[in-house]
């Protein structure tokens, strides 16, 4: 089965997104880069880079113009592109590349979504309600919100994080046997359709100093992810922990595992953004459809200075490549597209 | 001035201590690592290592023996010695260790302390009442625990945690503006005397994820953690933040300070472990004696197995060194030694 081209949302026009998509497409040959094609306004494109860009109105047209030029999907945006300088008329091209994206990505038209940043401060302004690009597409594709799962990943490093986008103070009452269980078992189907992984290994965190330490420094170890752990154990996967939070995540403890599993967002984007700061990619686990995204913002402060690294879009489309290939050679057959886990 | 030679506690001598002392002795030439001497029972040594040992009864014979074998304080044990098989005995000749390790230093007859892991839950056996080894040392020189600072390092990376063991949930009640800047206060001053930096750069961590995103995650960033870092400020400290925990551990980010400042145990431990799981190493600051720790623990599973690896000691014994040498060029003079901050 053939692969469509990879859609690319362009993110806010006046961040780093349209010059790290030109910069990838730029090593395509030495990267050995699957065809795609950003969707958004070239006149970010050239804002920033004089490469050639090749206007397509379709993505099939993308696969006979990538050798030579970025295909882009206008969308034709008024107003004035300043690299650095938000608008609102960006704000807009941004959701607009994205719905799009999202849709050619659904459609099957592109074989699969790679999602560059967008400024949310922009888009709340122009009535975005959702907490981000992640439960935007969610939504989109009809699955609930705990069921669409956020993985950071880098060459030897997979993490989930359990609560996301809350205060401290409030991860030990978010977390529930009910919530670990879950977004386990979306990370661990995602692991198959996604990796190719037959049986993943997920790797569960405790939440306090060393794992707890049988109680002496916090009980949710023993209340809420020891019966979890035992719960998923019992549906058949393999999961280890709670594992001391501080003892899993130098390099022979990753080998140990697939995935870990971890209860707040420091707790996984502290060892990632260590490890791969320019390169880790945000796959959404969960989905119909399979997206990625360079694990950076917009970063306006750079936009325009040709200093951006492409190195993590680069790494985000080599993921959706990866893993629509192996969703193509291993379909998902456990039912509703919409409802599914993968 | 010439410095005594260092005091290795040898910790539990049924957990790993013995070894890798013996084998950081092993490497003495290739490491050029300054004069060292062990004090415990010889026997735990010969038990897992059949290099030559020599006896001494005062630090000042352990130069002459240095080249040619392991020094040991002799401190007589009643009992067998089994590798990882901790016993009553073990847990006497630890303390033992610890307790004459101390006085040495505070002579100066020892150049400062190295201490191997002891098992806490052999010691609490024999009535020790401390959390730690530090809490144990801080007391016996005359210094409250809340001025004695842990602090981790590893080559790229050193790390303070403000609050240590204690659960997670607690940490958001326990932080204050005056811990978090007696914390920084001793850092800044143990970075000056034993690495000679003169003008410490201190990176201050938020707490929440992003730190904060402006109260909208969390408000402890606002409400003490920034007052805390003016309060420095004011005081002529260079200190920055609060960073965003996840943006400030990559590369580059840690090249901008000398020591960042966490406010709980993972924060800290995640990224120093994950970097420098093997050769991190824990030093007190605040004390009147140099006092260094492989940051591994007693690994009863493994020790006579001699799969130990030496790295930690001997970067512990490194920096040992090194903050002597710093001491010994620009004596603390800001009065009692006992009440000092260094």
């Amino acid at each position: 089965m053939s692969i469509s081209p990879f859609a690319i949302s362009m993110g806010d026009p006046s961040g780093i997104g349209p010059e790290v998509v030109a910069k990838a497409w730029s090593v395509r040959e030495a990267q050995k880069l699957s065809p795609f094609f950003v969707i958004g306004e070239r006149r970010a494109i050239e804002a920033v880079w004089d490469g050639p860009v090749a206007t397509i109105t379709s993505p099939d047209e993308a696969q006979k113009h990538f050798e030579t030029a970025l295909p882009c999907l206008q969308l034709d945006m008024s107003g004035e592109i300043m690299p650095g300088e938000p608008s609102v008329d960006g704000a807009h091209c941004a959701l607009h590349a994205l719905e799009i994206g999202i849709g050619l990505a659904k459609s099957g038209a592109a074989g699969g979504l790679v999602t560059a940043p967008v400024g949310k401060t922009q888009l709340y302004s122009i009535g975005f309600t959702h907490p981000g690009q992640t439960e935007f597409i969610a939504e989109r594709c009809g699955i609930a919100r705990n069921n669409a799962v956020m993985m950071l990943a880098g060459p030897s490093l997979r993490v989930v994080p359990i609560t996301i986008h809350i205060p401290l103070k409030d991860v030990p009452s978010t977390l529930s046997i009910d919530l670990i269980r879950t977004r386990a078992l979306v990370t661990a189907k995602g692991l198959t359709r996604n990796f190719g992984i037959e049986k993943p290994r997920i790797a569960v965190a405790g939440l306090n100093p060393h794992g707890g330490e049988s109680g002496n420094l916090g009980r949710e170890e023993i209340d809420i992810i020891a019966p979890a752990i035992e719960a998923l154990r019992a549906e058949g996967l393999e999961v280890s922990g709670p594992h001391s939070p501080d003892a899993m995540f130098h390099g022979p403890a990753r080998e140990q595992y697939d995935a870990a599993l971890c209860m707040y967002h420091d707790q996984a984007l502290i060892p990632i953004k260590t490890l791969y700061f320019d390169d880790g990619v945000n796959m959404t686990l969960g989905l119909p459809i399979v997206r990625t995204s360079p694990d950076h913002g917009t970063a306006f402060g750079i936009a325009g200075k040709n200093v951006a690294s492409p190195g993590a879009m680069i790494a985000a489309i080599r993921m959706a490549e990866r893993a629509a290939y192996y969703r193509s050679i291993a379909p998902d057959t456990s039912g509703d597209a919409a409802g599914d886990a993968g």
